[in-house]
């Protein structure tokens, strides 16, 4: 961070002293996701800047808090429950608490989103072969999750 | 709202059943801003898309909650305390507490802005004639600054 209150976007959804960060730790079940934290202490939420790469997958995972997504390159898919929605550039997407969640790029683009949270949230839980089971009697999700 | 969890985006900064409100109510000063509420209730903080028109400008005032804002179109200026900054596509503001701040769009084309909020907040205070003489004192503010 700059410390100032402008912090430039250096084209490419790169920011002036954003370290580009890893999703998650190496071995979780993701694939071609990086982080930047746009905003964090001493504000509202945090709002962060995900992308996934093309082909790219983020962690099929529940959890109490909210994600609410906004998206600003390219476009995908998201699976929020029982649901796959395509999505494209600026549309909305609200996570509600406890439900089930993944989003992927296509093959041929990134995508990128904007997810704004609460500071205090609780640990995501990823699921048991029951969950996956049951998630897997849906055919349009069984296709879409990735694990 | 829809109420499901996704909203799309229609093109140009309109979303699918979100109104686009008066920033405040007629007679407050600022010129040709438009605002609309992305997100609200359950979620993190607030996130409201703030549209000012080419020429434009939001009000000078300050408070003690924060704005964090993102811009999406345009380009313009912000007042942040004393200093005039540029602003371009997905630079980040910060607006500390109890600061000074207007933002205003170039005379030919719009700026459009993400701004998160905390959902309780204080109202916002407008300039005593006092403040102004003190912020016309910076060249650069009083040329920037409106009323």
């Amino acid at each position: 961070m700059s410390g100032g209150p402008l912090v430039r976007h250096l084209g490419g959804f790169r920011w002036e002293g954003i370290p580009v960060e890893a999703y998650k730790p190496e071995g979780e079940p993701f694939r071609d996701v990086s982080r930047q934290r746009l905003f964090g202490a001493g504000g509202a939420g945090e709002l962060r800047y995900f992308e996934v790469g093309p082909g790219g997958w983020t962690t099929l995972e529940r959890h109490a808090h909210v994600h609410q997504v906004v998206v600003v390159r390219g476009r995908g898919r998201a699976l929020v429950g029982d649901r796959v929605l395509e999505l494209g550039r600026f549309d909305l997407l609200s996570v509600p608490p406890r439900t089930w969640h993944q989003l992927r790029a296509p093959p041929d683009e990134p995508l990128g989103f904007l997810c704004l949270v609460d500071r205090e949230r609780d640990r995501p839980e990823r699921p048991a072969e029951s969950d996956l089971a049951r998630l897997r009697e849906i055919p349009e999700v069984g296709e879409f999750v990735r694990v």
